[in-house]
């Protein structure tokens, strides 16, 4: 049986756990994983395989080839519900050829995550357990908002960014692309943060951040130009 | 039509929107603004026509002496709940006004807010989305709980005070009149805040704060006198 | 009339509000304290028995001998869920006394407390309003967890621990025995805490930290060592 929330998620991730639980809270379950590349075992984690033994069903592992047969119609496409695995510059080459494919992403929220009047969620981005997504907040495509984060009224987050764990954006707050947001980090009222920022964990954040750089500390300082993507 | 939820907002406030989410999300609807002053433009903000043009039914302003018509007695008055759309002492002079005519302002508090036992919500105050306020908290008239703060059980949170989004009050801890607590602050259990007191975003507060003055830090250290009132 | 959710709660505690309101928003109530040392009073806060005055029903407090009848059989203590009301070395001593009797301890989990798919909450734990457990993190037997903290995927905390109100574990955190995190305090992903350390409130904890210290500060650097227990 399908329910009109299953999904299929694209590319691994450590945070997949989340992802099954954000599907799961909603009725639906994790019908597969279509990996890109290989896999890159990670120290003292599960593999996706033992990630995947964990559930009381068997999800099938496919690579993009293989679950993307060439007689495929964009009419296949619209069978499921689709869900990108990680955030920031690593889905991008996948999301490209996804893009050319007219996959008609949804976001996912976690049933427990707080929406208030006017908010909206872009295409394929997750909301987790708990985050609590301000009045008029707008939360870019493929965006990831993490457990207990909270996004302030008429904040502006932009595509294929990342909010951690109980990080903290005022309103008006305005996030371009690919911004990183550390955990329980804070950033106060009509703050401008820059494409490619890094904002380190805890940090502090008063005034605006340059595209491209990495800040922390309370008050947050730039540290270093973040990494070039 | 009206419901017992529906609400009057006195004056103009950016935290607008999430008044209006708490009163929608209530079941209730914004009946009227009534503004005592004239909008002040904020840059890069929209205006309070604006705002209330992104709702799906029409609100009407007012001002104070158009609302409030020399023919009404204390029983007209008893058909609405009423909010405030400020904090501190920029409602102040206003709120002499309302408080001659006797108005009863009903605490107004979000739907995801969780109040747990034995916790008291003063006249007019507000709890937003996913604030958590502990067993016998106390919080005074006409302060504002924002979105995703927490109180810790036993705390006195005096009147006109304004806890930012992501702050956290453990246990025990008193504020004055007047305070505002910064995003994301922290405060130890058993702090004495004045009042008049800022505590400035991320600060951690570990020891009791003198009336009037503004702190900030890890650990937060005595910045320098808030504002006179 | 007797619910299974009434708890019978071992010990004084401060948090004993809070213990009460996670057992009546599961539709419990609190059926008697039993006390094995005397209570020590605390400068400005309530006594235990004021405490209980606070409630609409009487809670009879006794010492370990009068609740624990030298004709007891095990059959008799299947009759409730027992709670301890403190946490760390506290509770110790009461704790080894409690094992040989083989109380069943449950754990204790606030109706408004979110835990994701495969998190495991250990014998004797709290859970406390608006507190997160991502998915398969495992909390250890007799782990205090407080309002609003945020526990990430694959987290593994050790018993008879205290996270405190708002603080933030990232994903795949160890915890020790017995360790303490204070209030908004943050800890990064893979990190591992020894047992007996203490995390400051507010700390940003980017690496391991060995047993028996107290770390704080952003980020986070070993202050002392931490009281031998």
């Amino acid at each position: 049986v399908s329910s009109d929330k299953d999904c299929i998620v694209f590319g691994f991730s450590h945070f997949l756990g989340d992802i099954i639980d954000c599907i799961e809270a909603g009725g639906g379950a994790l019908k597969a994983v279509v990996l890109n590349v290989p896999e890159t075992p990670y120290p003292g984690r599960l593999s996706l395989r033992e990630r995947l033994h964990r559930l009381k069903y068997k999800v099938p592992v496919f690579t993009f080839d293989e679950w993307y047969p060439a007689h495929w119609t964009p009419d296949h496409l619209r069978w499921q519900n689709y869900v990108i695995g990680f955030s920031g510059s690593q889905m991008k080459p996948l999301l490209g050829r996804l893009k050319e494919l007219c996959i008609p992403f949804e976001p996912l929220v976690h049933q427990t995550a707080i929406l208030q009047k006017g908010a909206a969620i872009g295409a394929g981005a997750i909301v987790n357990a708990g985050a609590i997504v301000g009045p008029w907040a707008r939360i870019g495509e493929h965006t990831i908002l993490n457990r207990g984060c909270t996004i302030g009224h008429d904040c502006v987050v932009g595509p294929y960014g990342f909010v951690s764990p109980g990080a903290t954006l005022c309103s008006h707050v305005t996030l371009g692309e690919n911004v990183k947001v550390g955990a329980n980090a804070t950033i106060l009222p009509d703050v401008q943060v820059g494409s490619d920022a890094v904002i380190g964990a805890g940090a502090v954040v008063l005034e605006d951040v340059p595209a491209g750089v990495m800040v922390a500390g309370v008050p947050a300082v730039v540290k270093k130009e973040a990494r070039k993507p």
